[in-house]
């Protein structure tokens, strides 16, 4: 025993009575107890327990490479080269990948990817990124001193609503998300403990966005809090949908008029297949409504490694790009990241191979754009045997897959059911995923989790399983659907 | 003009009136106002500008590879692997890089790296984990389910913070941090609004922890805040001290007794030089003190691929393990880092190759123990190297550098350039580091940048550089102090 005398029994410093309360009201369906049941299930399978299925589809989260997608070989041959630069005495690579990775290394303390960067990102890899968004924007001009790399789109979304998470009681900044919504954000503002505030897309009309209900949205809060930000995800997640062109310059006008700064979240930029669609970027629109939109209205968008046709969400990369900020809350901004060090190297180095892909008469590009091409192609088809599929199911009904990786069908639920899940304490479509789950292994996300109008229920499923694998899945939904709305009629 | 009419005329939404308070008191020396200037003045070389120096030494941050530091071959033949299977058909690759890698694949998603990983980490990541600490500690028992894989040291400690902090005024969770501290721990407190409480380390004393300052700090601390926390960093940053075996016994019994938990923060775990000096976990000691604490006393503990003999920080790789933590707070820990997705699977498998090294036996096993020891080495050699040139400088005193990688000497100042760095609103060591970049172009970090006793002045400098530059850089600081003195005197 210590001088000290007895150590006093005493109960834990840490309990979820004494713990940040902030932190137990963050919820994530993405990964929730669904996806926990499934990697148990897993786990019983490998060890030999019988079920009806032989394998787990995780058609929750959109992951790429985990559902078989392959990498792009251009991209996974110059990070290669990067982190071994032995390799680049290898005559099997081709020279573009080659001149790539000398050009990052660089632009690296000491030549090494293992060196930190500087806290904002890689110089020469934003100055690549304000050259693609102005390809990409028809020619407006991006200053690369507005470019901050991240760790994933999640890390620049959560760092730029700190910075404008201020006030008490009814000035409490409040933050305009879209419902059905993508829970990093209501994760993050009960994080941070911002107001969230709700508006509804409208699933009668493909999942549009109306501005009547911006108004209804912010108008409602201004009793209680102080709304100050408008988050758009366009193409929409989970809710699959394309903004026109129109709609962006109506949320842009309402941000102005109503004092808004606009986060948009768009990270699924190549991914629209429907016809007659078509990606803007707020940052092209705004800059087409002339110098008193382009010069006053605060926007920062985000964009990502992880999505579109590479996948590689493994890498954590990714940029923001902000407009009309302060020059001296983009001071605080740098600070602020600089206390992080810096967004892992080899991310920055994959997001600065995205926005910088092979160029015509270059050895890789032919390879590249039929990799690419590929890829869009297959998540186009799978886009619309999703939507097809599931119309062919009584009580489920299924909006256009416009865009993005996700169906986010509306789904009918027997009131026996509903009583059954409550009387249980779950939510209906939790209750009828976790069914769906033990019975077919395939794990998908209530859209409780997305949030949805009250009364409706609706599943989050990704377009990514393979076609023939994608099929089977679709048509094992519908069986199921047929059983379990028999089985609580 | 839209049909809302004309674009109110307004402000910014968000300024440095309106923005998140706490953002506003972060501060972060190490990339600091010294570091800029540093950018602009390698910018300025590189148009020409003369100045009495050819290049910018970068001494102000612990980043091994910017300083010439070569990354170990194995680690970087692993993930080169990895991240492009198509090598593994290369025979130049020695088997046991192949059948690392091949490891590491399989237990990712899809086979691919690219993948997302579970947010805690890849399992059998967490695995070699637990086995590398039971190694280091001699046996005791470690528990995957408790190894929480993170995006450098630095995620996870700000991530038990944020589990921590909690009450409002008197109640508000206070943490104690040496000073001098590393300032990513202020900085997260500022930021998530938690009351720092300072304690002392005895300069006198080869910056040693006195538990009587420690009593001091807490019993201060209680008239104003709720104590919970105790950090420790160990070998010191940016103190290089190595704590003695003694010296963690007594902080642990300090916790038990005061309720506090527990954050050590160990990643120079490796770097230890000082003959007579070794390492000793916060974990291996509390097992060994007995039941009474090892079955109480809540530890987090952190390590990082970024120092040590690796010095991999651009991957951004690091774990920690929880010790007694309530299994409720780690249910809610395992949500929130689920809202990130995942740490960078890159730096997950550098991890991984970290703490389970080649063996003996395996083809890679020589060149690793080579590279590794001759790193350790030269640092050690540097170590004292800058102990013994900066004590023979007047007005300059250094304790010995017993681990880590920094030296941090304390400075007399003249009181006339005190009283010139006041006039201009500085701190007086900002003013010196600032003049000797200028004169000099080496790049330190002022003492109060980390904090340190009222009246006394300190930098922080690396060991970084190679031998030969480090000696010249030390010689340089000797002319500058010296003129430095002799022109304020």
């Amino acid at each position: 025993m210590s001088e000290n005398g007895a150590v006093p029994r005493r109960g834990k410093v840490l309990t979820l009575d004494t713990m940040n309360a902030s932190v137990k009201k963050v919820e994530y369906a993405v990964r929730g107890p669904i996806v926990q049941r499934a990697v148990q299930i897993e786990k019983e399978l490998k060890e030999g327990v019988k079920k009806p299925f032989d394998e787990v589809i995780k058609a929750n989260i959109g992951d790429a490479h985990a559902m078989g997608q392959r990498p792009i070989t251009f991209f996974r041959q110059v990070l290669a080269l990067c982190t071994y630069p032995e390799l680049l005495d290898d005559n099997t690579f081709p020279e573009d990948t080659k001149n790539r990775a000398r050009r990052i290394l660089q632009a690296c303390g000491g030549n090494s990817i293992g060196a930190y960067s500087a806290s904002q990102g890689i110089e020469c890899i934003r100055q690549d990124v304000a050259r693609y968004i102005e390809r990409r924007d028809g020619g407006i001009p991006s200053d690369p001193d507005n470019i901050y790399l991240s760790t994933g789109a999640s890390d620049g979304i959560v760092t730029i609503l700190k910075l404008l998470v201020a006030g008490e009681g009814r000035t409490r900044t409040g933050v305009m998300i879209s419902i059905p919504q993508y829970p990093l954000y209501s994760a993050a503002l009960a994080e941070l403990g911002a107001v969230q505030i709700n508006y509804y897309l409208n699933e009668e009309k493909c999942w549009s966005l109306d501005i009547s209900e911006l108004k209804r949205a912010v108008e409602a809060a201004r009793q209680h809090c102080n709304p100050r930000v408008l988050c758009i995800i366009n193409p929409g997640n989970p809710t699959g949908q394309v903004q026109s062109r129109q709609c962006i310059e109506d949320v842009i006008r309402f941000a102005a008029k109503e004092g808004l700064f606009l986060m948009a979240d768009e990270v699924y930029q190549d991914n629209v297949y429907a016809e007659g669609c078509q990606f803007h970027s707020f940052k092209k629109v705004l800059f087409e409504m002339g110098p008193e939109y382009s010069s006053t209205v605060e926007l920062a968008s985000f964009h990502s490694t992880s999505k579109c046709y590479m996948g590689e969400c493994g890498f954590r990369g990714g940029y923001m790009e902000v407009i009309n900020m302060d020059p001296d809350v983009k001071a605080q901004l740098t600070k602020l990241v600089s206390v992080r060090l810096c967004p892992p190297v080899p991310g920055q180095a994959l997001m600065d191979l995205v926005v910088n892909p092979p160029q015509p008469g270059e050895p890789s590009y032919a390879t590249f754009i039929k990799e690419r091409t590929a890829t869009l192609r297959a998540l186009a088809e799978k886009a619309k045997m999703t939507e097809e599929i599931l119309n062919t199911v009584p009580g489920i009904s299924c909006n256009p897959v416009q865009g993005a990786m996700y169906s986010f069908p509306r789904i009918s639920l027997p009131e026996r059911a509903v009583q059954e899940a409550k009387a249980k304490g779950v939510a209906p479509d939790m209750f009828y995923c976790m069914k769906l789950l033990e019975e077919t292994g395939i794990c998908l996300v209530p859209g409780s989790g997305f949030g949805q109008k009250d009364g409706t229920f609706h599943f989050r499923m990704t377009i990514l399983p393979s076609a023939d694998k994608l099929k089977v899945l679709l048509n094992k939904v519908k069986e199921f659907h047929q059983r379990f709305t028999q089985q609580y009629s």
